[in-house]
């Protein structure tokens, strides 16, 4: 296995919210506020084709999550049993990486990109975007059988 | 910014699979080959509830990428233009963070779970599994017109 010293990882940028606290996180990650992603200028190279109506994969890291949980009750529901956070969605669990996808709504002058409906709190780290889907890929494989139905998720 | 030291990972476990190097990789995901998920036996009580059919999305650190990289060609093609590779999803990119949704064919008797079609070589470690959709969310708000069709994918 790759040394620890391989696995580091550095921001690329923060988000910007009005969400403060994880208890004032929406259960569903629609619900969640506009929010603005504030790329460090050293990545603004890697921006290039970034447009609004864009659909991204934002990657964070959940800088407020237990490491140490590695078990839930889901939707936070004490009556259910616990189940273990590799079958969740919680951001608790040992390498707290979040997974969202935004629409970009718009692209300032100093290359901040606005995005509707992010669930992360204000402060959140930010450590990839990506295409939601590719385009070539969608292009040439729209008639997959393997083409699947799934909702736009957090975390 | 949350020092460096709070951004450390840790790998879950490690992809066995008889993909060697990159250039082994199918362009598409859907075309990759039947893998194993080989999780750590300190991570077992977090798989908790994983059966087979089960959907989920595995997330891998892509550690034959190279981090340097900001702007790429599209599908590999020389002819297109440089885009950015947030954009993209192409492997190469500051934090090289993979992320495939897959379906879990077995889980054997050493909890070792069985994938199908996972594009990631051989030794790639592993981050993090979540829920493809959580489970709630979807029962509760199939009817939503923020519900999205998009395709299983890769990194």
């Amino acid at each position: 296995m790759a040394a620890d010293t391989e696995l580091a990882l550095e921001p690329i940028g923060i988000v910007r919210s009005p969400l403060v606290g994880r208890k004032d996180a929406p259960r569903s990650p629609a619900d969640g506020p506009a929010a603005i992603l504030d790329i460090d200028e050293r990545f603004v190279a890697a921006l290039e084709g970034v447009r609004p109506g864009m659909e991204l994969i934002v990657v964070t890291w959940l800088h407020q999550a237990h490491r140490d949980v590695l078990q839930v009750h889901r939707r936070r529901d004490q009556t259910l049993p616990l189940t273990g956070v590799f079958t969740t969605r919680s951001p608790d669990r040992p390498n707290p990486i979040g997974i969202h996808r935004v629409t970009i709504t718009m692209v300032d002058a100093t290359r901040r990109l606005h995005v509707a409906a992010l669930e992360a709190v204000d402060g959140t780290p930010i450590l990839d975007l990506k295409a939601a889907v590719d385009p070539g890929e969608a292009a040439n494989r729209t008639s997959s059988p393997s083409g699947l139905r799934r909702r736009a998720s957090t975390s």
